[in-house]
């Protein structure tokens, strides 16, 4: 059992979310965080850096979000459904647009692919913890 | 003139945003995350922690967005419309979220007072934005 | 093969790090950074909140150093060794400081245990990693 | 009176730090946090990027343990010095080692020469903040 698995179990309050869903979307929104710090990183240590702006900004971007996404969804204690819902469109809007990028870059830079596969994972745990918020 | 204002004016791209409603957007994250921060903490060193739980989980999600808000609207290069759209409306419903709880508390933490005033503005600053970015 | 093990492998620089004690760091701080915010939280939910302040304070400070270090042990670019070791340093000293707090709950708390955990688990990696850059 | 001003005068508990180098601490990291995240943004956009790739990156680092170190500083209840001593120092090796950088490149990039300003500061309230804590 991972740490984030373990921690939602000894929670001494119910989530408003199914387990599986949410236990889902903590890791992928720390998991894109650290997968796009490290491709605007990659691509910063490139060659080409200059064929590879716009990729580094939205990767920085949706770094942001996901660490402030995974913080806020980790938190079970008197969650308002308002705010989490907000936050997970924002962050699931921010992966989506850092994958399309990403994806343009895939057959040239492997960090890039790898990057867009984080994105994608993300983007449909944050749909789908939407899902289970609603 | 603020750093902040410096560093808008010397970027080398032009922005997306007006330069006023930017501006305002960029330092009321970054007030209304450390605002939030100190709230959260306040509220952890009063006697009757146990009556403001909400305001501290509300508090600690919204210093969290704000950070990432603070940071996205700042960058002005390569700048994609939608996810810098959803993070607005995320930070501005998180601010709604945590004025309105540390308005409950006003009249006896003053901590809540200041932070309350400090979220409206942020608020506020991310509606402008949004009007502006449209 | 983890997407942060992937990140790392196809960066196109390479790093002042041996890959074993980097990537157990990269991964540790993430997971530490995630169990630390749960561990505030779930501390936050418990009836006897007044016995755990000290816990919640320690968790958010390792939480909020655990992410910076985490990005950046992510980036291999340009790596100035002095700022990466005092880090690492300030990770290991506040990762310290939160398991000692969580271990004095660990009995009647079992978030405070498994925090604790990851707490121990970061505090090594981050001396590994030390080691590794000296 | 700043929000981080009234913030501080209104937290239920005394501070282990001088109101006057913790108040400029506090203040000088949030804005240290931003100028880095905007010079990293500016350079990018910048006709010249593979000429400032080292001072992206140093400002990365420098936005991202600014960040933590504000959040860490902010905090009053139950302060354990030695973690917040370790994340100090690090924060002050981290702002030298960007001001340095973007020090070279401030005769031909305007936000370098500013961010280096807000650097400088940053590393000297952070080491008056050490020596209040001392």
């Amino acid at each position: 059992m991972t740490h984030a698995h373990a921690m939602l179990q000894t929670h001494p309050r119910a989530s408003a979310l199914e387990e599986g869903p949410l236990l889902a979307c903590i890791e992928a929104c720390f998991d894109c965080a650290q997968s796009c710090t490290a491709c605007a990183d990659a691509c910063l240590g490139e060659g080409d850096v200059e064929m590879v702006i716009r990729c580094i900004r939205l990767c920085e971007d949706c770094a942001d979000i996901c660490l402030a996404t995974g913080r806020i969804v980790t938190r079970q204690t008197e969650l308002e459904p308002a705010p989490v819902r907000a936050v997970l469109q924002a962050c699931a809007e921010a992966c989506r647009a850092c994958a399309q990028e990403c994806e343009r870059h895939a057959g040239h830079h492997e960090h890039c692919r790898v990057c867009a596969e984080a994105c994608r994972r993300c983007e449909e745990a944050c749909e789908e913890a939407l899902t289970s918020l609603a």
